[in-house]
């Protein structure tokens, strides 16, 4: 790290956080600049977060050097983690595609929307049977009879199941019934719920909060992984902005960003990150375009007649058609979406 | 709510529309624009929540009338709530302050502290002891221990313990030592533990996640009012921006905002929300200018010592300023600091 | 427009309302709603913009219906506008790509890159000879003799030359040498030069302020459009939001958005929008398969010794990879990226 | 600056860093750390700015350490700036006050607003004559007539006029008749108009963009001093953030921030800042209380009839209410609202 020290900071002042430095088990370089004096800390500075050297007096600023996330990284592990659940497959080259409704409303609902999306090409089913909502007096979702209706539909279709688990006591039992365990962008800094799906075996599709940084969400995995789960999976679904004609705004930049830090894979959620049906079919292809690793999609038999987020859903049509834009354009940068190849 | 047709939708259309409207139980009215048609809707919106009219063909957009929230809202109670733990107050022209570390370190910095903060002129001593923190290699908190230090420096000084409780399956316990439960940005939108908080009969202080509007925050008040808990204070504690010179940025207005729409009291946390020390007193004046019903403010006898939001942390000398700058404006508009007058 | 009574208004707040609407020319209609009473607003409300109905006693808010931008929209001319400058065409199906220096800094360097650039595929060659810049101790351009080595570039190659002009008294000027005059997003809300290169017949690259909406942006090139001209190309460069990990959060969404609501062309600016040079390439490919009518990239021989602007700049190797990406992006679209086809 | 090597760096990618900061003439120093080397720059680096380090093979990140700004800094002059006009004085301990319409209307209007906010106790008026507005359809102002009334105001009342230009070539008219230009948030970045009003001898009120760092906002500003006119005053205005209650967030921070940073004074516009009259008199109360040097308030005698800014602009009653709790205020932190005390 960088310790920046104020122009009128003293000798003293100087002495005091070469000292500090030091007891800290790092090695202090102070190097006298024309205007300001900086102090290089060599060591491992993440021993030093919350430190208090911001603190001491004459200190203008501390900037860290290092990344705070260790396991997560692309120098600890340069090869690309593959994430694979039933037929889904996700990095490596292959895009894997999980598509279905926001809640599980029936069986007709989830069974017709997942042979659909089966035909399509998906390889995943979503579809939420615990759901977070903003206001108490929204529809909560139909809990442990919406999961039996997506193992219903898995048994009908093979899809892998996706479905989001929103408290650390539901984990054995949505993993019982679930293939890929999803946490929601409102717990992505839920810590005990990130602890215990770390301590399942079941792979996880990691949804960042509206105003996570990209470091932020790394920790958050980093909470998963160090539980001992490495089968996950990024998320990007839009961050909150000063521009209010899409429901979130969604950066796409963060995929090749992500990519040059992290050997995880990162799947994009044009759905929630537009907000708007008439504007998925684009951005799912610019994300393949962009290279993530993978796609979740809204998508119901009646749109018009979903018990959630009905505005940002797209039709059984409109889906087959969203996957042939995406199979062409993966196909002209050398990548393909699922059906996977066989896993080795 | 209004519904706006586009200027191309047909006769069919409309009729679509008006049906599905009167299916909702709620009145359309159709008005015939010059370039537009939109249908003004009466009777109670709240029932048409995530009903897909958006995705209705010919229509443009939908835009709610009402506010989403209820209980918490002034149209159902005119009169401030009043927040009474102990010798804490917050609300009704009295101004609670509540001080204290980030975390509980130890039994001789909780019980220095209280007695600083409380001859000072706090009425709250805060304190973490589960920590709930961005990186799995930061400190967590003692845990129950830090809960019992906490009695204890309660014992010392009868100032009312406010602390943080991250789990619904820890309400109970943190129930049993503490005064205020306090509920954290990164659990704002925790729904099991806001039900949970909501089921007890401990006042609540609840902070709004960094991104969240503030109707998502009465929404997230709702839930705990919605369980039964009336005694509850909203906090402003910054939100994200683009803005980097500051840790959050404070929106003061959020304040005077927040009391023409809810009767419930807020609170303002100058220390997270600005992040840096230097900055706390001349917030925390602007707070009590603008009107706010407390104040939460980091404080420990050694900043640079402290073991989290060292940066952000002011010291005992500094902590005695601010209250003495705090009451005289509060003086000058006509309210009082604490200590509160004796409940009724 | 609609207005929204507050709960407590009055007969008499309604009446006032009422007749003050009528005023303006416009017509009522009241709809007395189970909480609240709205007057919807028939005629065209852009007459009432800032006509004070938010003040009047008893209004709790009033709601636009209508754009506030006209000859921009799609309601009014709904075929897209195809803008053409001598070999570069946007929009219409056909991807015009300008590409080129930030700053123009000498014979040599802005030849030797319209020469490699025309080869790759360009149509259009950037170039900054008039610079904003943020600070006053940097580079400002070489004003007059860049525009001469610029239009030394035209004659070598034939590619459109596309240059800020950045004050109005500057527009005869420039506009004798360039093909495109580019508005910088410094200037989107200079009405003066919007006005004067509205008075030419050269065509319009305008970029938005980091805060501008959408609708702000259309209204700039309302400006544009009101004084004459009709070439305007709409450019997305970045929005600036809390994620600092790149220069400027790029939105995509806002390609097809815009589409939806405008006949100009759109063209995005990946350079700018990401401010790191790997991450230019797979963002243009993003951009292609969203759908943009054109990019606009940073290109230099060598771009560490680029006077401006150099770590979001590629070479010429990578900006040849870059065309064939897109070109591949663009067939699998069923678009195509220039050389275009010629004028009708 | 520090410059961080990426991990992977090799030994001749240091070598050639090392090489290219000597030739800037500045002095590099290496430090090998356990993951990663740094070279710590000495030197006057705002020489550096856009040298292309960034770019050069093996550098992970450039991070500077000086602030960019030089003439505007506290570190080149440490006593605080106090800008006088007539009987406006702002900074060292006095606050101006700032009040009168968006728009000039009429003679009545203006001379009438004059009258009563005098009264109260501003020392300036405000009134726009040349008005920058988004929309090409609104009111544009009534220009030079506008500043005749402006003079005609300032005849009756002594008071000091303010009021803004939007060209470099009508600064010498608006000089003229202006105690105070005002350079507004849109044109913060029109380099021309700084370098013009720069150049004149009138004291000048610079407003940031919506999206403006506080940086950015010091260069501009650095862009008059530079041309020799050191009255300037900096103003906060509002940002543009997710939250859309309030027209821009207010972000009061900023005040006590710039205060360390700079010598300008700083003033406080909480009309724009929150966009609604009935968030204006708290929301002056909390900048008084944060230490702004000085507000600036749009008043009108009928808010509802403005032509301009109408929703929040306050009325002379609330205006009066609003002096008195700033007065008392500042009473409170030991500083004086005017009128100023005689110039020395």
């Amino acid at each position: 790290m960088i310790i920046v020290m104020q122009p009128a900071a003293t000798p003293a002042d100087l002495d005091h956080v070469v000292s500090r430095v030091t007891a800290l088990g790092l090695r202090p370089h102070v190097i006298v600049g024309t205007e300001r004096t900086v102090v290089a800390v060599v060591g491992d500075e993440r021993n030093a977060v919350s430190s208090g050297l911001e603190s001491l007096p004459g200190v203008a600023s501390v900037m860290p050097i290092l990344a705070p996330y260790k396991v997560a990284s692309r120098e600890v592990q340069s090869e690309p983690t593959v994430v694979r659940a039933g037929p889904l497959v996700v990095g490596g080259g292959t895009i894997g595609v999980i598509a279905g409704p926001c809640s599980v409303e029936s069986r007709e609902q989830i069974v017709a929307t997942a042979r659909a999306v089966k035909a399509a090409g998906a390889t995943g089913l979503r579809g939420g049977a615990f759901k977070p909502r903003t206001s108490p007096y929204a529809f909560q979702g139909l809990k442990e009879h919406g999961l039996e209706l997506l193992a219903e539909a898995r048994e009908a279709t093979g899809l892998a199941i996706v479905t989001e688990v929103v408290a650390p006591e539901d984990v054995p039992l949505v993993a019982r019934y679930a293939d890929v365990l999803q946490v929601g962008a409102r717990n992505m800094q839920n810590y005990r719920l990130l602890e215990a799906v770390g301590r399942t075996a079941v792979p996880v599709l990691l949804k960042p909060g509206p105003a996570a940084t990209v470091e932020e969400l790394l920790l958050a995995a980093e909470y998963i992984l160090d539980a001992g789960n490495r089968q996950v999976m990024l998320c990007e679904r839009g961050i909150r902005t000063f521009e209010s004609h899409t429901r979130f705004t969604l950066p796409l930049a963060t995929v090749p960003w992500l990519h040059a830090r992290t050997h995880l894979p990162v799947v994009v959620d044009p759905s929630h990150g537009t907000g708007h049906a008439n504007l998925v079919e684009s951005m799912a292809a610019a994300s393949v375009a962009v290279g993530a690793d993978g796609l979740i999609i809204e998508v119901h038999p009646d749109p018009k007649c979903a018990a959630s987020d009905a505005s940002q859903t797209i039709d059984l049509p409109a889906f087959a058609r969203l996957m042939d834009t995406c199979r062409r354009i993966a196909a002209a940068v050398d990548r393909s979406v699922s059906p996977a190849p066989p896993a080795p």
